[in-house]
């Protein structure tokens, strides 16, 4: 919204600087572009500056499909009934064992603060707008319940997820009858995305599954973690799938980091990811619909709709880690974070039994971009026709009972750093 | 970013609830959903809610056109060369005069709290990173002149428009080389968009020159403001003008209003808009743009392109005030804000005269949503053919000699509230 004639120009130099620098999706060191005026005066605090704030614009893993149309995130996301009620009731518990309102009740003199809540994954909703529901509502009962109905401070919710998320579908849909202020913080949450000590609860469902990038070993030909004709660690070489859990490792590593940063102390932590639980060689892998997927684009090679080259270098990056390698990632923050409350949660028990259709929806909402971006818009609608022919071939793949996919639900706390 | 499998499913039913809510573009006032269970419990909460929380989600003005097309506001507002050199002598200046570093900085103990500027109006960018640029440039000098280079704290930028801006063009031309947290907020400056005392500055460049909406009398056939062939007014008759005037003080005053909760103490508000200074019979007014784009939409009704009855429910909704106008709805806010610095720049200066077809795409950058909206996108490019020509029949109205507006450039700062 501005005026028709009054609107800060630039020269085209300084425009086409601009759009050069945007065009990687990687920033690492932000800093300030100096004059030369001011470039002596500004350097110490660039120095501050790099030490303090390493902020990641975006990174691989691809933002759903976003929009409203029939393939969109926002159509192909309600299907999964159940979780929302079962994580509904953990949230409500952890917030009202955890969450204490009196520190966010001040004196008549200063005024209170709000409470600042970030999503991280959000994509474009509803899923979010329930979630961010859930949890305003359980902060606000824990006022209530504590005789401070009058003293609830503002809410103020941050909805974060890729620089390449549809952030516009998101707003437009924002329920009315919410109770906070809306906000939204685009980039990657494996790096920082908001200041020192800014946030009082972080939420994250289903998000923390995708790796920030591929490991490069897996599309190097001379690596012995070379992954050649599949699209995922399943049914890999074991170091293929060792080097998505050194990848994952990392990622979760710096994710604890940056929130460790940003979030208060004795701030919360709310995450939900699936994990693995394949024990048994007749349990069916979560993550085998990706070797299906790989079979499809093989096919695609084999009739030349594709070349074999592009199947070779393309890898999804998702991973189901087991419950142990969640907990040692967390051992490694424990200065940083205690862990208040792990419970795993039985996928079966939350969705039931799709259509092969609407299976094939889910998965359509979630790789397009990425498939999009290294196969081109063309192949799309055939491979998912040949996916869905797989689908019918191997129904087990849908079966949630056979299925070994559990989902983690963990709360931490930021400890209270050590006084000087 | 959200897991193939896992994510928060909602029944179809609550969807579609969404869905409906979410049409109407106004929220007057936000508050739970209650459940049945509920509902009791929440109800004092909800009456609290209603009382301190009015947010607007968008109103009837129009984001600037959004993408990165040859019409959109990203490719069509780097033209008016000069302003911005202006603007960062003033805002340097400002900042320099009225922003206490010392504010902002506690002892050891204490963390530094963040310090959090909006940009009201930002639309699509890239003018706006340069004036956010500017100003955290300046703030930085500010910690540096007052010895406080290595306390600077963290920065975050909340960049504000309408929900129908184009947000994602927004993030994804975010400049690398930032030394701010960026992050959204979508909804109409006439309401609250931020929680209590959440802002340090507020910037607001080119925007506030928009009303709300338009009055409802110029479209009402028996009223002495109904605007009948015109879609502006200049050159209608005075109550026109006095029905925009009004609607312009009542959008100005919500704006103070709301500001007045969001800022601290002591926080300051840097706006700069056009106004209009017609003295004198042959000067040329500065909406006398919207006459001639009106007579263009006379004449194609005359040729059945469009209805007369489309033509005269049309208005522009953007005003040219008086400086005098303007320190009379500031004056109504003394309680709030004092006023800094008040400084007129002459336009003539900022900006060289354009060729007709830039002039041509600074109008329809700004005006092709509504348009859109109300005639259909089909009249778009035959509209503004049309205007080309009027434009060449009278090329006085690019000139910037002759034409009567300034850009009022104002500092305001939130008073010290009264203690109990």
């Amino acid at each position: 919204m501005t005026s028709l004639m009054i609107n800060h120009p630039i020269n085209s130099m300084a425009s086409s600087v601009i759009r050069t620098l945007s065009q990687s999706q990687h920033m690492q060191l932000p800093m300030l572009r100096p004059t030369r005026m001011h470039a002596l005066a500004i350097k110490s605090d660039l120095e501050i500056m790099r030490q303090q704030m390493v902020v990641v614009d975006d990174d691989e893993s691809y933002a759903m499909k976003g929009g409203e149309g029939p393939h969109s995130y926002a159509k192909n996301s309600i299907i999964q009934k159940g979780l929302i009620d079962g994580s509904k009731r953990l949230i409500h518990e952890a917030i009202s064992q955890s969450f204490d309102p009196k520190e966010h009740v001040h004196g008549n003199d200063e005024p209170s603060k709000p409470i600042c809540i970030a999503d991280l994954g959000c994509s474009t909703g509803p899923n979010t707008f329930f979630a961010m529901q859930t949890i305003t509502e359980a902060i606000q009962q824990q006022f209530q319940s504590h005789g401070l109905a009058s003293q609830i401070p503002d809410i103020q919710v941050l909805f974060n997820d890729q620089v390449s998320n549809d952030f516009n579908t998101l707003f437009k849909n924002l329920p009315q009858q919410r109770i906070y202020y809306a906000t939204a913080v685009p980039g990657s949450f494996c790096g920082r995305l908001f200041p020192k000590q800014a946030l009082h609860l972080v939420h994250s469902s289903a998000a923390l599954c995708w790796l920030s990038k591929l490991p490069s070993e897996i599309t190097d030909p001379d690596s012995s973690a070379c992954n050649k004709g599949r699209i995922h660690y399943t049914d890999a070489p074991k170091e293929v799938a060792e080097a998505y859990a050194t990848q994952y490792s990392k990622d979760m590593g710096n994710f604890l980091h940056a929130r460790a940063q940003e979030l208060v102390e004795n701030g919360l932590m709310l995450l939900q990811f699936p994990v693995s639980n394949v024990l048994l060689d007749s349990d069916v892998d979560p993550a085998k619909v990706f070797e299906l997927i790989g079979t499809c684009l093989v096919d695609m090679a084999k009739v030349g709709v594709i070349s074999e080259e592009k199947v070779d270098s393309f890898n999804v990056p998702l991973i189901y880690p087991s419950v142990k390698a969640v907990k040692e990632i967390l051992r490694g923050c424990d200065e940083c974070f205690s862990i208040e409350w792990m419970e795993i949660l039985e996928f079966k028990n939350m969705v039931s039994l799709p259509t092969v259709q609407i299976f094939i929806s889910w998965f359509r909402a979630a790789l397009q971009g990425m498939i999009e971006k290294h196969f081109g818009a063309e192949i799309v609608d055939e491979l998912f026709e040949r996916f869905a022919e797989k689908v019918k071939e191997f129904p087990d793949i849908m079966d949630t009972d056979k299925l070994k996919l559990d989902v983690l639900f963990v709360l931490l706390r930021r400890k209270n750093k050590p006084r000087p």
